[in-house]
């Protein structure tokens, strides 16, 4: 399919979009920071859709626009074949990006609006994120995801599911290490199925291109160095 | 459909739920407060489904339980018959509620994190709630919505994304009366959209009921009341 991604220089949210593309060997292009300054200036009336932040996907083939993540992913998936034809299954895909959406917004101390406190931070980390990671172990123990095979909704093959838990957890442990930890005693599964993801071809790729490009960056600005900030002070 | 709605006795996202149900006609129960909080304080390994917080859906038909207002909203407007066949609509609704979700978000100061300052509150009802509007109208007006006739989407009968509409906007000026003025002005197509689905015989009916049970109730707790502060403030 030919589409073009809209979104900051960065993993975060965007590698829920780009791993689904990236898995399908799909070609898209990534937009300037100047062209998503640019439409997400724009008046409500004069945008193609109505939309507030990014991420936006523009599907060239069709030539409409989408926004909100969980939406793209949602499209992509059920476009590249990664969404399960069982309801109850695509349900819980839908939910497990809503989730995600959520821990990205917790573990940006409410997507950025203040910085890290150290006393809210530990709670964070001790309760609220290991019940998160317990929630995908869970559900993929629930479909018989095992510590050497399966995917996260059972079955044979990688679904929307299981990249949506590698673009969450997989992304997050590579930009902070630390974290590595917390998933491999909460969520042993969930570990075990991010190393199986990370190794098949082109996901490998994706992954060393981006770390080439961005480092260990995950959502820029002043909220990710409070972030590590915090992380460094649980090492003392 | 057979099913139990565990959310607490309020409308804020509850109603998203509800008006689906109620406008199909459909027979549901409500669990009770201490149901809602059994079924939310259990460990994680002993929820049916893996949850964080209500809303949740106990779909008795198929005996699975679902989480995240979004997807129970997909979910029953699928089975319900209100989503649409088009896929770029279909995704359009899954936008919208998404949308509604942030602005639920927003107008609570990030769900009752902390109380409105008089500051930040009348930048977000000057800048965001009126984009947030102005959003919903654009793209009502982009599929034929106009002051007197048509649905959010076009056609000729209601769909999701006229109940979310309704949900969202219906909900918050029913409770906030002074939001009236803006939704009129920001959003007159959509204002009237409200006006002709509340007058809808079973929305009517369960309005009634509704404000027989909470009164002007929306989200509860102090930060209801910090919104009705913020909103006497800019009455002076």
């Amino acid at each position: 399919m030919n589409c073009k991604l809209y979104y900051w220089p960065a993993p975060f949210r965007g590698n829920f979009i780009r791993l689904l593309l990236e898995e399908a060997g799909e070609k898209y292009q990534e937009a300037s920071v100047e062209e998503i300054l640019e439409l997400y200036s724009k008046p409500v009336e004069v945008q193609p859709l109505p939309m507030m932040a990014p991420p936006y996907l523009h599907d060239l083939d069709h030539d409409v626009f989408l926004s909100q993540m969980p939406v793209i992913v949602m499209h992509l998936s059920r476009k590249l074949g990664f969404l399960p034809d069982d309801a109850f299954k695509s349900s819980v895909c839908l939910k497990l990006v809503l989730d995600s959406n959520d821990i990205l917004a917790e573990i940006t101390n409410l997507n950025g609006n203040t910085m890290w406190e150290y006393e809210k931070w530990k709670e964070f980390r001790q309760k609220r994120l290991k019940r998160w990671l317990e929630m995908f172990e869970e559900t993929g123990k629930g479909f018989g995801l095992s510590s050497k095979s399966e995917y996260m909704l059972g079955g044979d093959q990688i679904s929307m599911a299981d990249l949506v838990t590698e673009a969450l957890w997989g992304t997050m442990i590579r930009c902070f290490p630390d974290l590595a930890e917390d998933c491999r005693r909460h969520a042993p599964n969930v570990f075990q199925l991010i190393q199986r993801i990370e190794i098949r071809p082109k996901i490998k790729s994706f992954i060393e291109r981006q770390q080439q490009s961005y480092g260990s960056s995950y959502c820029g600005g002043q909220i990710e160095k409070s972030i590590r900030s915090m992380l460094e002070k649980d090492r003392q």
